[in-house]
């Protein structure tokens, strides 16, 4: 079961240019399209009349071509011209999906279109800010659930398993991480403290004046289903980041990740990564989003082979840890939005 | 649901050589072979004994061997030598599908042998007449069923959309083309005149000589289920080619096209062109077959497309237009063949 | 329906080192290690927590550790250590499957624990007498059923159809082979013997001293579900071989078969040659090895296609015929076990 009444991320706006995009999301063919006027938006991905997929097809004046025969469609779904036919019957449409672009993201609504309000959508002005977090992102496909991602975000003990080389650092320091967890109102926040440790290397590498201990925070807030806020940074141990809120002069970064269900078992996964250390230097962004990308793959495999084992075995077998407490209370928010969606079933 | 009680092309003839050849049909696995003498049969493709393909062996003087133990089968399907064993047991054979060599082609019927009569095999005598119309043909295997490729052959106003740097041509001008569609015993028959119309890519260079402005036909024929026989051409415009019969001196040829079900949902398409201005010029013959590969794997990869995006959506979510008239036709065609069968079912 | 209360080759005893090694047996994802004192184990190839394959993750000091969040499992799959929790609750654990490591094979019992008699696993010495019995060995994975791969080495007849040009030698030859079966309590024995025949390509690059004609024979044990011990060789035509017992002085070979059902379809094939006439001499081995590896090969390509065939018209339509009488009874051998089995159902 997927959630639909739900804001996701279709794609990076940037990604959507002169031709129409095509995604699977929540199991649905969808296409994104920007008309003449640089609108995005998003339609179920077949033409009414013989089912060629609109991703095959072209942006023209009036809308999006069908690269088969040639109807045209407006952004909101309705067919606008068939060629050698001057009366469009009413049937003629496809299904529109409310989409809306917000710091540099497009997001879409996959359930009741009725439902869809863009006041809930994830606020991330940090995209924006380019003089304060200058960032770069991407997308991978992945062979896993977005909940297994999510699940993946949500209990960082994996990082001395999975991140050893990259951002991983001490598995005693990751378990014996100060943290603290809150729900919210649309998910939950975390923050996790780790105190007098060694800088992992890709905290080395940003800020090569980190002393040999420094304090590790790592912020992260769950806001349902599939958005991760991460803010984290270090500075050097002892200099009041934990105790007086001084986390200025160290290492510190912003993590942007998405989550969208193609299907019941595979993702796409947005993430962007902003350098708030060297804001500057164009070097230390790139090389930043480098070494995110090096354990995010990590990520993207473990996640992978999980998926496989767990569509084999089920969930009904395995067994909760102590670690589990960010995870259990995720997974919690997204069944009571299931169960509520499934008392007042979508209607399209 | 496929037709059985159908002749299908099953391979070009020049296909079959001294090696047996395997085909999906009807989504069958079939084997084609041809005897010491040159006969060709075509048989289920599977040895009774212990299963193994016998498109996997080879011919040998008394029929076809299996690769694996050494059973050898005539071309009726009886097993006819069983290696270490005098008495061939009644059971020891396969089923024989009906399988007539005309026209370059090989034709095969897949329903009940009795009803099989070879006097309602296509005609197509331009195959063996090189003198007028020389030809070069050959097969693709088709991502979509063989009924969206009929589909895309009654409908030609794609060609404005699939085709731009083909056989195209003005989008406005396919859409106002004359179209004139007859009924026929075994199909549908229909003529599309486009006038004073300038002549696409594929023309010009197979007939430089054509003026700026065309008068362009298109014939064509749908034999069911699996035939489309096709005549067309251009000459220069109002010089009679449409209101006095004068087709000489322009552009024409003939394309034979094929199709012959896999699966459900995949196909064989077996097509020749043949050029009906330079006769005596193989590299006429040639650059036209080339033109056409361009245009019809242009076809291949929308109905690929299609086909993926309508085994999800289905047909009843689709709307027919003003241009789907022929096609409609043909598919009523194939649903009385269809009705017929079931009410008298295939016993095999 | 695969016997699961029987002793399986999980792998070769070399192809496990230091990293965990993943294998899907009977349908079930099975992980093996080998401990910090070298000691080989099998367990169910998932972690209990979040379900990440074991195989996936690194041996430690203390057993097997997840690479996704760090717990550790001993070789009889009860967990040893979660990180960041003292207490490991008694559900923490994954089945642990019987396996011994003897004659360079690790075997593993897929069936009830308490069933599994070491003392019933198939004795191959000859993988230890290197001075006898030099050896080469390797694994192969085909996509057809372990059945399958045991039908093959029970119908020699096909060497004649599959193997012409390494193993096979004349067709007839083979047909008339003086076959001789019988039942044991495990399986059966056969023995055929080819008299006064021509060596075939392998024997004669193996023994190049033999003459034109030569005594042949096939010494076949078939020990159920999974084993098939064969002794081959050959002695110049009439020198006592068949009817005194004189064997030495002409080419013998030993080869181990070893069938592992991966799923219902698709199998392990674990083999080994051992060279019995140039012992000495290592490149002897390898050639004979490369020999074998070059028919075997061929095996698995008529298996797989047989495999494909098969799954789609099924076993009622096909026949036996006179060549397989050991087949045959090898087929009713593993229908019993299947029948015991069934009767007291495996409990895990």
């Amino acid at each position: 079961m997927l959630v639909k009444n739900a804001w996701y991320v279709a794609a990076w706006a940037d990604e959507l240019g002169a031709a129409p995009l095509g995604r699977r999301i929540c199991d649905e063919a969808v296409v994104l399209f920007r008309d003449a006027a640089g609108r995005a938006s998003a339609l179920a991905d077949y033409c009414c009349h013989r089912s060629a997929p609109l991703s095959a097809g072209k942006v023209v004046e009036t809308g999006l071509e069908c690269g088969y025969h040639g109807m045209v469609y407006g952004g909101d779904g309705a067919c606008v011209s068939i060629p050698g036919q001057v009366h469009i019957p009413p049937k003629a449409r496809v299904r529109n999906y409310p989409l809306v672009e917000k710091d540099a993201l497009l997001w879409i609504w996959m359930g009741h279109a009725s439902q869809a309000d863009p006041a809930q959508i994830v606020d991330y002005p940090f995209h924006n800010d380019t003089a304060n977090w200058p960032h770069k992102h991407t997308m991978y496909e992945i062979a896993g659930s977005a909940n297994l991602m999510v699940d993946n975000l949500m209990d960082l003990t994996h990082l001395a398993y999975v991140h050893t080389t990259t951002i991983g650092g001490n598995a005693k320091a990751h378990v014996e991480a100060i943290m603290q967890t809150t729900p919210t109102e649309t998910g939950l926040k975390f923050t996790r403290w780790m105190l007098e440790t060694a800088p992992p290397p890709t905290y080395r590498k940003g800020a090569p004046q980190l002393a040999d201990k420094i304090d590790r925070w790592q912020e992260f807030e769950f806001i349902a289903p599939g958005a991760v806020l991460q803010y984290t940074g270090a500075t050097d141990a002892g200099t009041g980041a934990y105790d007086r809120g001084i986390r200025d002069g160290g290492f510190q970064l912003r993590i942007f990740h998405g989550l969208t269900p193609a299907t019941e078992t595979t993702c796409y996964y947005f993430w962007s990564g902003a350098n708030g250390y060297r804001q500057n230097e164009p070097q230390a962004t790139l090389d930043l989003y480098n070494e995110l990308e090096v354990a995010f793959k990590e990520d993207v495999r473990i996640v992978g082979l999980q998926q496989a084992r767990l569509s084999e075995v089920g969930e009904d077998v395995l067994i909760n840890i102590v670690a589990d407490g960010a995870r259990v209370h995720m997974r919690r928010v997204i069944e009571k939005l299931l169960a509520k969606e499934n008392a007042a079933p979508v209607l399209v």
